[in-house]
């Protein structure tokens, strides 16, 4: 470490630590708001950038932050790691089987999606781009080209997160949209490495852009065939006889790196290579949950939230904002894939109101485009104005496409129980142990603030407890009733000590008990929230550590850190 | 990324990539010998580094690994992270209160195992460094004072690793060890600090000796109190009110950083402050163990190898070596730190045979002293012979402690079934159903190659047959016998798809036969083995995966991607 000196290693543990610290915690806001945490991570480096910091404080920014020299180098070795893995992430989504299994409509969808706003952006670059750039480009092809790739290449770890958050994942319209991503992303990313081909690269060393496609699109091809068949049966043998998890992280890590650096020293960039790779990867049916979930945990909350904030410190973004730039990208970037997408979908035969859904749900760009921008602005394709814009667009389609999806299909997010708990209306040790007496204070709590009445509420409550017993196994009991003039469902939570009689089929005194009370009409609410406690703790450990909390925090964090994940859960229609 | 070019990306990426890859490879390769993998991990950067492809292809080792320029900064950030994040691991293997719960024994080893060898090694440091060292030291008195602090610290991590291996980290024994070991790190390390302080940082940046000895003890104690009570009251709020696990990876990670970049303005190392955040972390109850897995795994095999590999590349090995020194070294070292810890535990009481147990498990230093000696290096306080003899002694104290232990207490590993499984003894598809058949089948495999007589096996495997079936539930069944004349335990397994009646309680067929012969006069193996069986597949799941293997890769890698975790087990005497 002797190129580091003392201040260098303090300013780069401390630059790289404050962008980590900042981008989490407006990234947690972001999601807070119910916005994708990537909006939150990129308005960190906003903050800490040139932007915000820079202007109120420009000495302390360049000490932080310095545009060159040795903490400049270190921070972008390590927000090349961190891209290159997220890019591997991205691409260990991918599901090519799923791809194949949804046939003609996903391929019409995927193709369609590439195809329309293609075309449609492509000449609008093409004859308009001393209106959209400040700066003449080096080369308008190159621009042109880049442009309407920018607007065309999908999000499909954004898409993915959106249908999660919406149910829709494991259902048939989800897996059309995820395939059609799919299809998109594998196109568009040939494409974009063959457009970064023919880009100046920035160091003089020009690569024959007829090489540099043909290397690409043989690597592409060889890494989807040859690589992804070798990855299959290197993973049993690296399982089997080397250690657990070491040997399967170290070769997916590794191979990750090489595979980059390949693509790079191809005059494409790295992430290229990471992407494929993950692809190969991903897709082998020995790679173990464990080791995907672990690489995504790391990455997801670790390395894409730096490289993310790491945008945000390249640009002003106050000064090059220009409006009416971003609104004619957003326009043309919305009405291309929606248009392509949703007509692709309506003539395959699906339902008017699926089709435009998918046309939403393929509109959101997320981290993808930011990218795209970024690698086309230090080779100076582009101008600050149109990365601004590019970046604005990618936010904007993000937070628009889970919306319009409900929207257009009237989907809810499935309602799970933690959703309406308060301190307030929790109960650490009841005192009571009665079942009547327990129910009584469960209900007083639950009414507070409320123009509920008190006796009104027990009585519904005891009414149904009388028609069957609410006790459940693992010293679970769920007392609950439906209440006319109730706007959103009140749940209220008692820990017993010594337990109180529910009646339960394994003659458990109940030890946790949900007091439930949901609106009259909503039938759909009382069922999702009483299975989502159900479920929740047939768990008999869980179910015990949440009784033995001593306070409000600690349950929650318990519920919290054991929120069932969705995307692995088996399909409702196995499928 | 402006400041690095396409030569430069490519080349980081392309040595990362080596140095991570190697590193595994060989770490595996050492723990296939039975050493520990930081061995393989030092050697691949040997390997790579100016001890071998240095001396064998100069030009290619300054391309991968240049001694200085943006490839070199960019690495030396990134180690710089790794080292960071492994002491925060190290640091969160601590465990204060158990340390408390061993009272007087814990804290008579820990502190005269740092007494004794300290006492030992700073006269000789004093009165010999001439012949110490080739180029004298610049304060003579800072050089006796890392020398005798490089022979106190023991490695907390390596010697859980090799109480884990011997299964004897949740023994009494093992429990003194650990707590002497933390002791003893705590407070070397605190004088580690203090010297690092009083050494010149090498940019001319010269700290106040006394004002960094102050700060260095104030932050220690800061740390351990108030730092550790505020982790335990921020977790459950992180894990109720952020996303899981991304709250609390975040939190950890930020804090990390933040808190090295604090030692290092001290005048003190990063690593410091990583090491005390990780004491204060990862001493709260309510660190969940899967985030704790979670950093530990990612730490352990990517960053940790990384760091290690790069450790090969700074000097070269051959060159600097010198025979009488490292005798020397490792004389001291060895006999101050086992006459240390193993008298004060005798005087405490224990038998001699457990005294001198806990003295040579204490004798462990791996992975400190080789960074300690890095940094000392790097400030030249030591020169490069003396690097040498320190990594060497480091490694050598690692590799000898486990089998000392094993010799001086004669315990041994416990067996795993998965030990003894050759793909010659796996058939993946029987084609008898009927259980004699079956086991006449899998006899003939296991006898092939032993002169064991095949009849003779089948009849004795037979009538314990009949003495009482072996079908246990979820499809498993376990013929077995003790074999007169048998060197060592030998198995066969064999899959059924129809399924074999073995009259097991639950009337369901075995699907999963494993025939198990041990010697006549070794009880222990046959129980061990019988019991590592039967728990393995008391889960349905993977007895049913298991079942469906098609190969012997399929089914070993199953077996050794779900290998229980001993550390984690719940302790057989309840402690």
């Amino acid at each position: 470490m002797s190129g580091l000196s003392n201040h260098d290693i303090t300013f780069f543990l401390l630059s790289v630590g404050v962008l980590l610290g900042m981008a989490r915690i407006l990234g947690e806001v972001a999601r807070r708001l119910h916005q994708p945490s990537v909006l939150g991570e990129i308005l960190a480096g906003i903050l800490l950038g040139p932007t915000v910091l820079g202007a109120l404080a420009p000495e302390f920014s360049a000490t932080l932050f310095p545009p060159e020299g040795a903490i400049d180098l270190a921070l972008e070795g390590f927000t090349l790691v961190a891209i290159t893995l997220f890019l591997l992430v991205a691409g260990m989504e991918v599901d090519l089987s799923s791809c194949w299994r949804q046939g003609n409509v996903a391929i019409a969808v995927g193709v369609s999606g590439i195809v329309v706003p293609f075309a449609i952006s492509f000449p609008i670059a093409w004859f308009l781009q001393d209106a959209l750039l400040r700066t003449p480009p080096p080369d308008p092809l190159v621009f042109s080209l880049f442009f309407a790739t920018a607007l065309t290449i999908s999000a499909l770890p954004v898409i993915a997160k959106i249908l999660l958050d919406l149910n829709l994942y494991r259902t048939d319209l989800g897996a059309v949209i995820v395939a059609g991503a799919v299809m998109n992303d594998l196109i568009g990313w040939n494409i974009f490495g063959v457009i970064l081909g023919m880009m100046d690269s920035g160091d003089g060393a020009h690569h024959h852009p007829a090489r540099t496609i043909l290397l690409t699109l043989g690597f592409a091809a060889a890494m989807l065939t040859v690589g992804r068949w070798l990855c299959d049966r290197a993973l049993p043998w690296i399982q089997a006889h080397a250690s657990w998890p070491g040997g399967v992280l170290g070769f997916i890590l590794t191979l990750t790196l090489l595979s980059s650096a390949a693509t790079e020293a191809i005059g494409i960039h790295a992430i290229f290579g990471a992407f494929l790779f993950g692809v190969a990867v991903g897709d082998s049916k020995h790679m173990r949950q464990r080791t995907r979930s672990n690489i995504e945990q790391f990455v997801s909350f670790i390395f894409a939230p730096i490289f993310f904030a790491s945008i945000g410190l390249k640009v002003n973004f106050i000064d090059h904002f220009d409006p009416l730039l971003v609104l004619v990208v957003l326009g043309v970037a919305t009405v291309g894939k929606v248009l392509g997408c949703g007509l692709a979908a309506r003539w395959s035969g699906l339902p008017s109101r699926e089709a435009w859904a998918i046309g939403f749900g393929m509109n959101a760009r997320g981290a993808m485009e930011i990218i795209l921008g970024l690698l086309a602005l230090e080779r100076k394709v582009i101008d600050e104005p149109m990365f601004v814009a590019l970046v604005v667009m990618a936010l904007v389609t993000s937070l628009s496409s889970g919306s319009m999806i409900q929207r257009v299909l009237k989907r809810k997010k499935p309602l799970r129980f933690t959703d309406f708990l308060t301190s307030s209306q929790f109960v650490a040790s009841l005192e009571k142990v009665d079942r009547l007496e327990v129910i009584r204070e469960l209900s007083e709590r639950a009414v507070r603030g409320t123009a509920l009445n008190h006796a009104e509420v027990v009585d519904m409550v005891w009414n149904r407890e009388q028609l069957m017993s609410t006790g459940l196994e693992n010293g679970l009991a769920i007392p609950h009733a439906r209440v006319a003039s109730l706007e959103r469902p009140i749940l209220a939570v008692g820990l017993s000590k010594t337990g109180v009689d529910f009646d339960s089929f394994d003659g458990q005194p109940a030890r946790l008990i949900f007091l439930v009370l949901t609106p009259h009409e909503d039938n759909g609410a009382q069922i999702e929230i009483l299975a989502d406690i159900g479920r929740r703790f047939q768990d008999a450990r869980l179910a015990q550590q949440a009784a033995d909390s001593t306070n409000y925090t600690e349950f929650l964090a318990l519920m919290r850190s054991h929120e069932p994940d969705e995307r692995f859960r088996p399909a409702p229609n196995g499928g």
